[in-house]
């Protein structure tokens, strides 16, 4: 059957991924938007998420895509309206918020389901087999990319209490919580502050692994030029390289990627998977690292940005 | 049958709690300590955990109140070592060395306890059904104590990662979380931290739970004169004060704990209940909250610290 799919804020990330791949979805059809702004051709709109909620289709899922700053309040009307709900990443603002939400979920019996896109990266699968079979040795994400290319004019990321940086690297320590075959905590942090700004633009992470392995972790949103997502690792069977933000494996310079890049498909599958099964995934242990570089990490105030 | 215990770490809360308790349990025997300069007399005392570990003596369990920064380390060994562990608060120093000793306690078949003993205060359980009873309108934690009187000299706690006045202020956070009927998360957090220290002296945080019930709390270290370990709550039936840390409850002026104090006596016996159980019990929200406050918090400087 179905899912009547509501989406709720329609810019860049809904346009760039869902609605092509909700378009795309065997098990989903969007029914009804709600933006301040934004909209879909021939798809009922709404200012609201209350609005969309009061209208005349029925909505049983709602994708959240706005700011993490207003997505707890739009995730409890959606929950307490019985709807499933998927939470673009980072589900929340705070590991308070999204604990709240798990717990309304259970209680409502909805499907919640916290969605860490990089986790389904073409190569993901395949680069966790593979670690898991040999020895490894050291391990370092880099995540470095021109903010005004892929957050432009984002205010927002900026404020008290938001990521900065922190808002791709959380997608580096998705990867890494997904990849490793262990658990690994923060030694060291240096978080860079803008003198203008209440969030780092740039972070580096120094963790080691349950048996002692070093995992390290760079993020910088000042890159110009190409970006870089990518996870090194030397081990026992070689160099391996993950790129392209999880959907390229590299072995000692050969490629080994052979499926195509289908993120957010695999997205809304493990969303219907989610609500057929009658479960919720809420993980937020990427999350719980950023909010770890917070209570550790040096602040190094480095010179202003702006846009 | 008795277990045999090692206790790692005797400073203040050892010879204040640790080491009379367990003279006063059925349940467990003080067969060793590993310290750098404290020891119990008739009890055989070593250096380190290590040599404690090398030692003649059977140990089945081990409790670690050394500070939280070197408690990650220790907690490893003793799980290696197959023992269980019993962990003083703060249970680690972020929220990934706490998951990463729970996942080698169940790797290892060992019980892990993070212990919070103001959930074990003489009133908790009465003024959680109590609360439970009615309807909540507003709740104040205030925990404001003298650092100079509660933690003399101890530097650890202002260094880069340390809680600062969120070690105290964490008590109020296990008390919160442990009689609250919901789930609740911070709105508005700042954080006071002193000019010539990494760790915060005072703290004032706006929180609401899940139905909307606001919910605030305020630590201060530089509080002179008695201390003030209090919860405060407005209600349907009358005004709560849970004072003492969570050992008297009081209802509209009137005291209502009849219990007498047993914090750690309580925190043993359900350490033995994990044993006997089979279980573990990591339970990590009050420092969650923390780390929260820390990612989500305003700095203000103050005038400088020194004990």
């Amino acid at each position: 059957m179905t899912i009547r799919l509501g989406l709720v804020g329609v810019g860049k990330i809904a346009h760039d991924q869902h609605i092509p791949t909700i378009a795309a979805s065997p098990d989903f059809e969007l029914v009804a938007t709600a933006s301040r702004h934004g909209s879909v051709e021939g798809t009922p709109s709404y200012p609201s998420i209350e609005a969309m909620l009061d209208g005349p289709e029925t909505i049983d899922a709602i994708t959240l895509c706005q700011p993490p700053h207003v997505r707890y309040d739009a995730a409890r009307l959606a929950i307490a309206s019985g709807k499933h709900v998927f939470l673009e990443k980072p589900p929340g603002m705070t590991l308070g918020e999204v604990a709240a939400l798990a717990e309304q979920a259970a209680d409502a019996g909805v499907s919640l389901f916290a969605s860490w896109h990089s986790r389904y990266g073409a190569a993901i699968e395949d680069t966790r087999a593979w670690l898991a079979a040999t020895t490894i040795h050291s391990v370092k994400a880099i995540w470095k990319e021109d903010v005004r290319v892929w957050h432009p004019g984002q205010e927002w990321l900026w404020e008290a209490g938001a990521l900065g940086v922190f808002d791709p690297g959380i997608n580096a320590l998705s990867v890494l919580t997904a990849i490793l075959p262990r658990r690994f905590f923060l030694l060291d942090a240096t978080l860079e502050f803008p003198e203008n700004r209440a969030a780092p633009i740039a972070a580096d992470l120094t963790y080691v692994d349950t048996a002692g392995v070093p995992v390290a972790a760079e993020f910088d949103f000042r890159q110009p030029g190409p970006h870089t997502w990518e996870v090194h690792a030397e081990t026992a069977a070689g160099t391996m390289l993950l790129a392209k933000g999880g959907n390229e494996l590299w072995i000692d310079g050969v490629l080994k990627t052979t499926a195509p890049e289908a993120e957010y498909r695999g997205l809304y599958d493990q969303f219907a998977k989610l609500i057929a099964a009658g479960k919720s995934d809420a993980d937020t242990t990427p999350l719980a690292h950023v909010t770890d570089a917070f209570l550790r990490g040096v602040r190094k105030p480095v010179e202003p940005f702006h846009y």
